[in-house]
């Protein structure tokens, strides 16, 4: 009876999870193609943003804010479509460790979307040694969440 | 002296135009990349929505609002990599209109975004039917723009 409850629970979890994912993308090289359309704006608007704090670019208080807005947003979008089972596998750069440690997974996705919120937040205020501080911490997740779940 | 007018005149257009560009895509692929991945996610998040007004998904109001809301935001962004010169040619559907038709162009994407903002905020009040009706004004819109700035 404890068993037959692990399963129900174990297939619930899985009809949700696949409804979900089918919901949303028609088939698995959809989802990869939507979290690289994803990551490449987030770079996009990533690198408009370290052009100004590398001292390349001049800092346009607005145009800045823009662009943090907008990383804010993308940063909330990609995670579903990590989490399509199959999709570490062909033409993608997306460790398997993704599926193997869900939990740090999980962790590493919040991280970014707490940090970027806070630096739209900061970027609003204008202060651009702030900016600065809180854009690293940005990249520092960039880099440590490529290191664990993408492909070496 | 009339003619030095016009020509500093037209300089000074093309060095801030090339100016923005260079700065915001290193190559003019970069800009075509930008924007397939931006109108790739609308398309996304639009089929989305669209399930709900043809009756294919359940409507769920949160989940629609923040669909509404990511192409509201989306929707801002591509006009840009759409106005970098020679981006009409090679491996794109973009029609040399654009550049040819500035002005009805520019009229096409701000009504995109009017009509998208719009969206997401009937969205937030969950009228079905409203949603549905602007809904419609929303893909009218983007019928109209490929009819006049895609490639047949």
């Amino acid at each position: 009876m404890k068993s037959t409850s692990k399963i129900t629970i174990f297939v619930l979890f899985f009809v949700f999870t696949f409804g979900v994912t089918s919901a949303q993308f028609a088939k698995p090289e959809e989802a990869v193609k939507y979290r690289k359309s994803v990551m490449f704006l987030i770079v996009q608007h990533f690198k408009r943003m370290g052009a100004v704090v590398q001292g390349k670019a001049t800092y346009d208080k607005d145009a800045f804010s823009v662009n943090a807005d907008v990383v804010k947003m993308l940063a909330t979008l990609p995670w579903d479509a990590m989490r399509v089972p199959g999709t570490d596998m062909g033409d993608t750069t997306q460790s398997s460790a993704v599926f193997d440690k869900p939990a740090q997974f999980n962790k590493a996705a919040d991280s970014f979307e707490t940090l970027t919120t806070m630096l739209a937040g900061t970027a609003k205020g204008g202060e651009l040694n702030a900016i600065k501080a809180q854009f690293g911490k940005v990249a520092q997740n960039c880099k440590s969440c490529h290191a664990n779940f993408r492909k070496k």
